[in-house]
């Protein structure tokens, strides 16, 4: 009964909306892949990962070597990921996480059949996932409005419904429309788009618009050190955090120390192996972890409890995901006492899903599941039309600057 | 079926030899508290922890408070817990494992209680507990030879099968006789008892006649920083350890720049809320983890993966313990990735327990059980007869140093 009978890698392709960012334009087409771990009497454990071609490759060079196993033994699957990935495999998803390495791509791998096999043995023992996890410290997980500078729609394609976004009027819109339909209660701006003092003015429009909105910007290292300097003290008592204003632990923690807020990362501080040198330099004030490649739910605790003991607040990060991955997040994020704020989510821009009822956010938080495993399940007909879009889509990896560059040529990443 | 039927707390007595460390000796009977968490059909999660008075009493006010709470949802028992106890409660077990606070007694209570539903779970799941905690890492947990400077007996009472041990002759004879018995392949020296020169020519005469076996040595914090300089600079090449030199974390710092070998703890790090100050300082090398005061399983793990990260070496704490302990630290070691050093346990100076057949120790090491929950069950007749031991003992709290003052009225703790 808890043996794993077959696993499942099905790559999909869902439509995404024209969002800007440091590298370039996200593509018509975002990849996933969804995981399924069948361990019989239709128990079948859902994961959700990235749907890169390399990583792919990985999950598909896993799969076979769990059948057989005990769904319960995740130190197992853990050495079977190791042993199919092999030590050196290095691959890298879009350069908006940091560096990659080869125990991050472990880790990536081995987070997707984690969140699966803990998906089954929910269900094997009746239990939601944050269970197993040790319970639920929340009842609602709260997330942030996750706004973008955007294009109404790709090239030669009709506007999306949000319209374009390239100046404050159109972000503070945006936001509106955002909040008014999720409710969320804080606000995030990808930044790394426009010059900074120029994003500074949307920061400064959505401060005086909704003034009970906690603020945060993320420009994705787009700015060398003075400017980074410069714009924290510009934006002094309007961000709870400033997300990832220059590159590296030495250049955060420059800025760290000049700066009247926390600086948040999710890319100089991306495994294990950078905290140490990040607490000595006190770069950093937050750390948003992300299971899909800190090694999965359990390994996102741990990072919680390293964030928690040397008082180095929590947030969540997101890339544009489907509803399996909005479950396993809300589960971890209800498992972890010291969130110390809401988690992103690109959940509003997307269209489409392979989970049949997704979880929903509403006043701007999830409500924690109390069925067993993730709570959602599959919706097959929609699998198989993403899957074919997948197939027929064209996109084989995320690459939001040759895309970018396919329209513009001469574009290149922005840097202030 | 998951629901905390029944909460029973069992305080016991066992026989204990004349153990002498830093602060006195041990007393004639030590004290342990057994936990029951009774789900109805039969499953009753086990849990042992102090058994000093005040302890008891927090026991006993928590115990109530769980009946009706699901036994999965460990962080609704914690805030029963928390609420129970207070946030300004403090007890002390006997100076040994570093100062009190309110934090290690809450996480004291909480793991009591932790490990008991866990062991539940793990029975109503059909699950050992390490699979709880993410599956088993290894086989075997390996376990290091505990050595006493002791007296033969209790004063009026007969010798114990082990006899004296006050010279390093004895030491020697003492490890051949543990180490034939159970197969250890380490060693550790209790130490603080006599003048560090002394001792030393035991861990001399220990490593000449074990070469192959690592050897520790634990003063407790008797020695001065110079002093503890100069013998940690004796020792050198012979030691894989040395365990608390000297008290406080800025005095571990100072003689970890100059040791030889890494400088272990459980006395300056007992809790997270030491750990940034201990890194920061440099102070460790090792961390003795203890599930009692750490706040049970999971957040032995989740220490040890705050010393993983700071690649700060894993060892484990013991106290005088029985058979439920032992299960539980088996199983937490078992599922802790680098757990570096064999673990210590009083288990060879036990000859009473209340668990009906005990996890054993062979070659050294306790294979980790395969069957459900902790593995190990209840012999009630046991269980009644040490409480009786526990109501006639006299002993109400651990109290090394006041019983050796009965005996030698002018004893103060060993400092040189
Ligand atoms: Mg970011
Ligand atoms: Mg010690």
């Amino acid at each position: 009964m808890a043996t794993i009978r077959q696993v499942t890698i099905t790559p999909v392709a869902f439509r995404d909306p024209a969002l800007l960012n440091r590298v370039g334009v996200h593509e018509p087409f975002a990849l996933r892949s969804v995981i399924e771990v069948d361990c019989g009497d239709g128990v079948i454990g859902l994961g959700e990962s990235y749907g890169d071609d390399a990583f792919l490759g990985l999950l598909r060079a896993v799969a076979p070597t769990l059948v057989g196993l005990d769904v319960f033994d995740l130190e197992i699957v853990a050495r079977r990921v190791t042993a199919a990935v092999g030590p050196g495999t290095v691959t890298d998803n879009h350069g908006l996480t940091g560096t990659s390495s080869a125990a991050k791509t472990l880790r990536s791998v081995f987070s997707a059949f984690e969140v699966a096999c803990l998906d089954a043995v929910g269900q094997l023992t009746g239990r939601p996932v944050v269970d197993l996890l040790g319970g639920r410290v929340r009842e609602h997980v709260p997330f942030s409005a996750y706004l973008f500078y955007k294009w109404a729609g790709h090239p030669a394609a009709a506007p999306d419904e949000w319209g374009a976004a390239l100046d404050a009027d159109a972000i503070v819109r945006q936001a509106h429309r955002m909040i008014s339909r999720y409710g969320f209660g804080s606000i995030k701006l990808k930044g790394g788009v426009l010059p900074p003092d120029e994003e500074f003015e949307a920061i400064q429009a959505l401060a005086g618009a909704f003034p009970h909105h906690p603020l945060r910007w993320d420009p994705n290292a787009a700015w060398t050190v003075p400017t980074a300097i410069r714009i924290a003290d510009k934006a002094a008592g309007i961000l709870e955090y400033l997300e990832d204003p220059t590159a590296g632990i030495a250049g955060m923690a420059q800025v760290a120390r000049e700066a009247p807020m926390p600086l948040a990362t999710n890319m100089c501080v991306v495994g294990f192996e950078d905290i140490p040198e990040a607490v000595d330099a006190r770069a950093i004030g937050v750390l948003l972890s992300d299971h899909h490649f800190w090694g999965g739910l359990r390994q996102t605790q741990y990072v919680a409890a390293v964030a928690d003991t040397f008082d180095i607040g929590l947030s969540m990060h997101s890339n544009s995901h489907l509803g399996i991955s909005l479950a396993a997040m809300v589960h971890v994020a209800a498992s972890t006492p010291r969130l110390t704020y809401a988690c992103d989510t690109h959940w509003p821009w997307k269209t489409e899903d392979v989970v049949a009822e997704p979880l929903e956010i509403v006043g701007g938080a999830v409500a924690v599941p109390r069925t067993p495993g993730l709570g959602v399940r599959l919706d097959r007909d929609a699998l198989a039309r993403l899957h074919q879009q997948y197939l027929t889509c064209g996109v084989r990896r995320r690459d939001d600057t040759g895309y970018m560059r396919r329209i513009r040529p001469d574009y290149r990443p922005g840097s202030w």
